[in-house]
């Protein structure tokens, strides 16, 4: 197999089961080409019913069989019903060689496991998060999967890298025209931008519902001149594993002082300003630090221009303390995140080709200030691992780590040291998720390693009290908790891709040798 | 030239201009091909800013030249300032042989014929109102001209039957992004649907505003990722030109027996009912209808689904006694509309993919139950003709007309018999605008003529105290006031295609005999 060394010190094969790879060079050095594929039309004739009275007849509809793609997204996370519930209807009805395009699968998806091994899912282009990547990276998916961000996917389907035949769109509320969002109903979800470019793009579209309203369910996020059907459902899902979770603040003391040196950080590097913008993000570190900045903003009489997240209740604080002027909801991650959602005017739902494309006209994560992200592992070139854990198993999705870091003026890993047994910062990562050069600081407990690649930041940090320190320092302080780590053992079989934002070969995973 | 003769009786050339010409069949006998065209990606470098300096720039920018297609939306309407403003630039850069693509033109965009005579505009494809229709009439266009419906012209955008280069976005308020909408500002329109089919497909997008705002400005009905670049200029147009002039609900006692004879024709037809839905219109008889069905509706105690405009205070009012769940807005006739747009959640702008596309999975405009037109002709056949006057000259767009007509359960086309001394009801058409497959009731004020191809109607209306009356009565009682019209005199040449919505050849205006 020929491979070259990419831009992070990879090597890509330049040909991978018949797909022709460009290895990642940079940054922004993959452009557009002219154009993007083609969408379908669709046509309902004049009278015809979009309603169908099951699973099975939508698939029946649509013209589903061996070797097609389908498409769902992840605004219900580990609530999530309706992958499972559409995929086992597949396999009952002996189609086989499916590949699942999800914007992101969770835990509750580990049914797909049993699919796997029997043939009828044998690709995911989509984020595995838990049992489905770890199967993955055991060998048991037959053909490759591929790894994107929240933009490199609407970039991918708009470019025609993904052709999903069938897109089911799981909707907390829908009419029978396929209006829909996910804002309403025993399984409200929020925001409902995923599918937004599955609902352009999929051949054929199925609007999956547990709460059909009367016409016109508005607002219409999914507008129903892009839907050809409406399947109504018993559920969609369990409405308490979709909003909660994730939106717990860290309490223990090291968290804590991450999220306050990030702040810090923020502060000596102009960042935080009035009108500043800040993407927020869930687990405990950036939820802490998105609560200690909206309290500073507070306590110095600031205001932000928006937030942009995963939206939790500590960015709807912040709003109405009146330290941000909007917010934009790509992703919501609790109860008042929705609530907010469908009353406040400043509180802007968005899809991540608003968000995140990096092929489009300007995307929002390539204006903002400043984003707070984590780590799997981190190594003394800055490169970002969020896919693997150290022992290699893919047990992680992307989502928008690739496309925020690369476009804000500061991007932060906020990281410990070590976990348990385990050095996050490192001497070289397993895999690359997030290149070096998108990379602007590592934010520890211990200190911050500033990208020496930003000359500009460590010129404004000079005289600060922010203690910097060398990421081989931090290596090195990582190590002697730790000793030096284990390398997983890998096999030859590359069983997963992983794509910059941009659609070039940032890394790829191999098979673990059992 | 050869021709053949299509189902609304006219001779349809096969070729015309380098253009293949499908002969209209039927209301939906043209349904589309798989694929749409290939949209553009757009890039815009990673901190490169999107505003210009002036209108100049963004000629130069975008790399406009000789022979390219502008397009335009006609939400300022005779109001607007941008088409004027714009092409004097393109002229005065030496810039020839353009093709205009707008969602509309009117009286205000004369001077555009004195860029026909220098070969500056060398054809339009959209909707030309007053003075430039007059103008083509007439043969001062060196190339054909096409008009479309609000639904056809989205169609034929995606189709790529209209290749925009350039797209210029009149704004009433955007930020630098290039997200905006009609809602706020000097200029304010409410609604902005009209160019969101544009900015997905013209291969550069410039937004014109006289209102720049600070960044996000939402609702981001125009999106930033759509948006190559931002100029502000002093002024987009005339905000009294924009809010009025259509909106006089009829006083003379003629017209609003029209309007209560249609009224009267909705509830013997069953169509008037609670759940009921309408679409609303501006002009005189169209606005008293809507008035005299509100009243009614409360007066019953009913409430309509939905009511679907052209929105002014009159539909406004509906909502606000209760008696309307929802209002619909593709555009916006006062300030009454813009600022219930603006204030209330029920009130949904629409674009017009989402209201008259015949090529999508399902529009707004084939799920209405009735909808009131008006014409300058129509024939005993049924055919309506809303583009020329029966002297030929054309004068009038086409609008959504030949959408709504088809689509919904009950046409109205409402019209007094006569205009000074010209027949409506007349024995031919001089051009068809709305084939008579889509008209189903004429309603004047002498009586109601039923399509005779609606027997389902007529069966509901017997024994109703609905006056019926022959359309060939109606047109002998037009012709004893009238005499017999005169026939304008035409030469050979072509000068203006009218399409149906769905693509086809309905109809052709040749240039007056002078």
């Amino acid at each position: 197999m020929e491979t070259v060394l990419n831009a992070v010190d990879r090597q890509i094969p330049l040909r991978l089961e018949g797909r022709d790879l460009i290895p990642y060079k940079g940054m922004y050095e993959n452009p557009p080409k002219q154009r993007k594929a083609q969408p379908y039309f669709g046509y309902v004739k004049h009278g015809d019913s979009k309603l169908l009275a099951s699973i099975d007849d939508a698939i029946e509809k649509t013209g589903l069989k061996d070797g097609m793609c389908v498409s769902f997204h992840h605004h219900l996370r580990n609530g999530d019903g309706v992958v499972n519930l559409v995929m086992q209807h597949i396999a009952d009805k002996g189609i086989k060689d499916i590949k699942i395009a999800p914007s992101a699968l969770f835990p509750v998806h580990e049914p797909l496991v049993e699919l796997m091994d029997a043939g009828v899912v044998t690709s995911i282009e989509g984020s595995m998060n838990g049992p489905v990547g770890d199967a993955v990276s055991h060998g048991r998916m037959q053909k490759l999967t591929v790894l994107r961000s929240h933009g490199g996917r609407v970039r991918a389907i708009q470019a025609g890298d993904i052709k999903v035949d069938v897109a089911f769109i799981a909707a907390p509320v829908a009419d029978k025209e396929g209006n829909c969002n996910g804002r309403y109903g025993k399984n409200a979800c929020g925001s409902l931008g995923y599918p937004k470019v599955d609902s352009f793009y999929a051949k054929k579209v199925v609007v999956v519902t547990d709460n059909l309203v009367e016409y016109p369910c508005t607002p219409m996020i999914i507008s129903s001149p892009y839907v050809d059907h409406v399947v109504e459902v018993d559920s969609i899902g369990s409405h308490e594993m979709i909003v909660s979770g994730t939106t717990k603040v860290a309490t223990d003391p090291l968290k804590l002082s991450i999220a306050q040196n990030a702040v810090d950080l923020m502060v000596h590097t102009g960042i935080f300003r009035d009108g500043m913008t800040f993407q927020a993000g869930a687990g405990g570190i950036a939820l802490a630090t998105t609560k200690i900045l909206g309290d500073l903003l507070e306590e110095k009489g600031l205001v932000a221009d928006f937030i942009n997240g995963g939206v939790t209740q500590h960015v709807v604080d912040i709003y109405y303390k009146g330290c941000t002027k909007k917010i934009f909801n790509g992703q919501s991650f609790d109860v008042a995140s929705i609530k907010d959602l469908n009353e406040n005017p400043d509180h802007i739902e968005i899809n991540p080709d608003y968000y995140a494309n990096p092929w489009n006209k300007g995307c929002l994560a390539n204006i903002q200030d400043a984003v707070v992200l984590g780590a799997t592992e981190i190594d003394v070139d800055f490169n970002v691992n969020v896919n693997t854990h150290s022992d290699g198993r893919l047990l992680h999705g992307i989502g928008g780590h690739q496309d925020t870091a690369p476009g804000a003026k500061l991007s932060m890993m906020t990281v410990p040291l070590f976990r348990k047994k385990n050095p996050i910062i490192r001497e070289r990562v397993t895999n690359v998720t997030t290149p070096c050069h998108a990379t602007d600081a590592i934010v520890t407990d211990m200190g911050i390693a500033i990208n020496p690649a930003r000359t500009d930041l460590l010129k404004k940090l000079e005289g600060s009290p922010i203690k910097l320190i060398d990421i081989n320092e931090l290596k090195d302080m990582a190590y002697a908790e730790t000793g030096t780590p284990e390398e997983p053992e890998f096999g030859d079989r590359i069983v997963t891709l992983i794509e910059y934002r941009d659609g070039s070969a940032l890394d790829v995973v191999r098979q673990l040798r059992e």
